[in-house]
């Protein structure tokens, strides 16, 4: 079979799996789920073994080390990949629940009840940890879901695959719900973007250009960021040495990741007080500093900022200082340059709170707290798939009900219209 | 200017005016709907006279008797432009309502704020109701709208398009927010369908033909729905009466539109008591009815259905009409040939009529109901700028919470992640 009708038959038996898997019970996705999570523990050595097949090769071809640190599997991370399926398990079920309910003037009884959305395809890194997480919220949600991840994962991902196919037909499950893409070559994805009407939604997840690559060529809807360029902006009415915990956070805690502060901007008023301590502490911790014109003044170690350093997505331990002549600027400088990920205002000014989150568009808008917040998980939506900064269908952190939709139902007594 | 060029810097304008009216007040989108409701009675005279302009050069292109009727405007249809204006101004305003709230055990609070999508396109035939339709949902949801009617009604469109301009100007809204594009070349459509990041939603309205145009070409997320392929099932368990007049109304009150019945499903235990009455009233009613076989036997004035019969959108008095053994069948016909529209059971079975509800997949599922209430206004939405047959962001009618999206705000008193 060509490529081109292999990706085609895998779609369908995924539509039709989902067809089976949308009025599936609660129960049975819950006991799939912890078929899933017995699989990886009975089979870790297996699983062990493959992932050293794709680093040993990933080691070879000279990936740099924090790839191969994703790629890596261990007893530990697969511990923590069983421990989030029993999270997922313990989060309410969306589908079939009845959101909203109100009678029309003609007793017509109206609502709407959640429906899973259909097929979805994941396109992803070289990350096999993913690979189960995207399966189980999907599997939850009550979407088949097709895998393709990153082709240095292969070993790895071909053996999850075969535990979670096992999972499902052990609960009764269609078991092509979830299917790992055999195939390495990239054409596949270019293959998968095409079928209209067969998948229902691609979600990529990665660098920039693969997320560009696939909104591009996709002709089936697309959530997705590109990118994290996120700022904190310190008010002149501040608590400062709330700032400064806060700035902190969001820049070390984790600075490789979407939700880590980019820019900070400080209001000119503060400046003079504010910088030195935080900027000092920021050197200690090993940040670089590239500040603009008035940072360099005030903090002669910094390095002068370019104009490429304001758009800069670092995921690293570099931060742009930016001084602003109020929130206004502040605010100016995060539409041109933000990417409608996440914005943190500090304050304790109650309209200027109000203000920031009203206009700052942005996916999530925070007052007083770390921009590592951003994440679903943390926000109360149990789990994530992913982040969109894409408004239609679901803006921000995605959880379980962002991979629903809902449908209208209508409860009558022989009403026609007139 | 190129047209191109044209094209991208009307885009660009579009969304400069939609970061303005993203935060306007109600008071001031209301007071720009009230204007422009003001100035379609005051320039009645001048809109019937572009509007002739337009009829008599569709009559010597020589459109259909439905299209010419579709693209006129007389007094009375301008009274009831004015009628839905005032509509919309008493709807709620969906922008800035805060949809949800909670609390983290960190003491974060967590909301999700209601806020437009940005700057949408719609792309639609020449109606030129529909133009002031569309612009009044667009601005009360806070998007600037671009408008690509058929170019047969430019000259109306034109009109309209002075008047809405001025009232956005005397309600202090940027002009930009509601754009008629004044270019009838077709080049136009496939240059928006381009802007990705500048034009945030497509809509399409109009023959499948457009839509799927539209959808293949288009780089930006596009709601729409190809047709209305709409069934009754009358189960076995039905009250046959409530069902006849049921069947009656979703045929015959309109059967011009995408929610009118297309094909009748009936449960072959009930087929003879209830076949020959509901048939010979469609009958006498005009109704050309194709029947299956069983149903052929049943009421011989049928003409046998083909295949092509069960997935066709007549917009017509003609019916297909099939006898099956058990609402399974009925299930799976849907299934098979349906268009996720809208689908309704004729049923006093409880169990049944909740199975139907959970397992068809459609934008609208009623029980005991007319397939003609999928309608926005029908179900309590206000009004609506379309119907969505694809589950990403709305399924089903769109009214204004459908045109926005929301964003999470995130109120904290200093907390960093751990």
């Amino acid at each position: 079979m060509e490529l081109k009708e292999k990706v085609l038959s895998m779609a369908k038996e995924a539509k039709a799996a989902s067809q089976i898997l949308a009025v599936a019970k609660t129960d049975a996705k819950n006991k799939a789920l912890a078929e899933i999570a017995k699989g990886l523990k009975e089979n870790m050595s297996a699983l062990l073994e493959a992932n050293a097949k794709d680093v040993a090769y990933a080691r070879e071809k000279g990936l740099s080390k924090a790839l191969i640190d994703r790629l890596t599997l261990t007893e530990a991370r697969i511990e923590g990949m069983i421990h989030n399926l029993h999270e997922v398990i313990s989060l309410p079920d969306p589908v079939g629940s009845i959101v909203k309910m109100w009678q029309r003037p003609n007793g017509l009884k109206v609502g709407r009840m959640r429906i899973p959305l259909g097929v979805i395809a994941m396109v992803y890194e070289a990350r096999p940890d993913a690979t189960v997480e995207a399966a189980a919220l999907c599997l939850k949600a009550g979407n088949s879901v097709i895998l393709r991840g990153g082709s240095e994962a292969i070993n790895s991902n071909l053996c999850l695959g075969e535990i979670m196919t096992k999972a499902l037909i052990t609960a009764g499950l269609p078991e092509k719900a979830i299917q790992v893409v055999p195939i390495t070559d990239r054409k596949v994805v270019l293959e998968l973007l095409k079928l209209e009407g067969v998948i229902d939604l691609i979600i990529p997840r990665g660098g920039e250009g693969l997320i560009r690559f696939v909104t591009e060529n996709s002709k089936i809807p697309v959530l997705k960021h590109y990118k994290g360029v996120c700022h904190v902006y310190v008010d002149d009415k501040a608590d400062l040495k709330m700032a400064e915990e806060i700035c902190f956070n969001a820049k070390v805690q984790r600075p490789g990741v979407c939700n880590a502060m980019e820019t900070m901007l400080v209001h000119e008023a503060v400046a003079k007080s504010f910088l030195p301590v935080m900027l000092k502490r920021f050197v200690e911790a090993g940040v670089e500093i590239r500040g603009c014109e008035k940072t360099c003044q005030i903090f002669p170690q910094a390095r002068p900022a370019t104009e490429a350093d304001w758009p800069a997505e670092y995921l690293d331990l570099i931060l742009a200082v930016k001084i602003v002549a109020n929130m206004d600027e502040a605010i100016e400088h995060i539409a041109k340059y933000g990417s409608n990920h996440t914005e943190t205002i500090i304050t304790e000014d109650y309209s200027r709170a109000w203000r920031f989150l009203e206009k700052v568009d942005a996916s999530v808008v925070l007052v007083n707290a770390s921009t590592r917040f951003n994440d679903g998980n943390q926000l109360g939506l149990g789990s994530e798939i992913g982040i969109s900064t894409s408004k239609l269908h679901a803006y921000g952190p995605m959880g379980l009900e962002e991979l629903t939709t809902t449908k209208f139902i209508v409860f009558g007594q022989g009403q026609i219209r007139t």
